[in-house]
């Protein structure tokens, strides 16, 4: 009954935090700074949920997530000894997050189920953004459900809604894939069906939500090769 | 300076018209009627522009380039003696707007372009309508842009606007490729560069318009390799 699959991306699709301890690592190095990359990638990771709850109360008006991640970037700088950066610097270092590598089960995963169901992107990032990643990973999209294009971001359920609208399909034709409870169960919650994928390695060795599927999920996988497998 | 090409679709990368005969003629065939294809397609076709202005004039709610065409669909079955049709029937020759081929420089040009620019579709047809083509031409996109995204259909502003903003560029870094005049001028009226292909067989031997660049455009090309090679 399904036809078409929607990926969360951050973490589902590709691995964020070795792609910001890369880049963070690496400008620090240039600058001759001591930076514990890995702490600095959870604690901008970690503004990400707040900025967004700012523009989903109204406090901000609609930010693109390119805008929300520079709005941490620039107060954490400071805390983690890195002022001082140049502008070009800075927007070096934001757009870290248009630069990152797929699991590797990612790609081949992708391909195969694009064979037998319409593949997008669907994710809070930016369209620019998703369109870097997309080509720089070589992401094989169908089509890129931003937040950007809702002007809500995940888990507002007009995101949900929107995407399946645009699909001209039914919610229960529409399945979600993600490592990350909170955007499924909302993905249920609008009756899509939804498909968890373990990604233990996503948020460090400190971090332990989502290591496990928090619901009754129309399909449990351990990585995109393997839903392929699932889905036939 | 320009840093992605947004593509207009039907009579730019794809033959609407070959594959629109192609399939009222199967299902003429089918029905043993006798049926001027050609000149089916050519009045589908003219229902078009007509239709899509009932929307701007806010006659008509907004509504899909998929239920646009039904309507003109559902009109001109009985003018042409194909009245009877079964919903299948008619819901099979509707989607022919899905199965659309392109022209034969389309991919291997695209494929090129993509290479070095962002490349998009950028077209009033709704977004499963440009997927289900892309899918099965094996249009490369990176991204989508429908003019159901906008909730406008072109040469409204709303939409140059809109993707320029989406892509998270100025006007100039952005730049039109269609083979039609009216698209051009409105991109160029917003700022954007302009590319016109000349498409001679898109609308038959008796259409005459668009046959010949109708501005002072950033470029003019023979087609899409042409284009690549015009852009280094």
């Amino acid at each position: 009954m399904v036809s078409a699959l929607l990926f969360d991306v951050f973490g589902t699709v590709v691995d964020w935090r070795s792609g910001v301890i890369r880049d963070v690592t690496e400008l620090a190095r240039a600058r001759g700074a001591e930076v514990d990359a890995a702490e600095f990638a959870d604690a901008w990771r970690g503004g990400y949920a707040p900025a967004m709850d700012l523009v989903r109360r109204g406090e901000l008006p609609w930010t693109k997530l390119d805008d929300l991640h520079r709005r941490t970037l620039d107060r954490l700088l400071a805390e983690f000894g890195l002022g001082g950066l140049s502008e070009e610097e800075k927007n070096w270092l934001n757009t870290c997050w248009h630069r990152l590598d797929p699991w590797p089960d990612s790609v081949p995963g992708l391909r195969r189920l694009k064979e037998r169901f319409v593949i997008a992107a669907f994710s809070n990032g930016n369209v620019s953004l998703l369109v870097d990643l997309a080509r720089r990973a070589d992401l094989p999209w169908d089509f890129v459900f931003s937040a950007e294009l809702f002007r809500h971001y995940k888990p507002d359920p007009e995101c949900y809604r929107g995407a399946v609208e645009l699909l001209s399909l039914t919610p229960p034709e529409v399945m979600l894939v993600a490592a990350h409870n909170n955007d499924l169960q909302a993905a249920a919650g609008q009756g899509l069906a939804t498909a968890f994928v373990a990604r233990p390695a996503e948020g460090g060795p400190d971090r332990h939500r989502d290591r496990a599927p928090g619901g009754d999920y129309t399909c449990v996988a351990a990585g995109l090769e393997d839903l392929a497998e699932l889905l036939g």
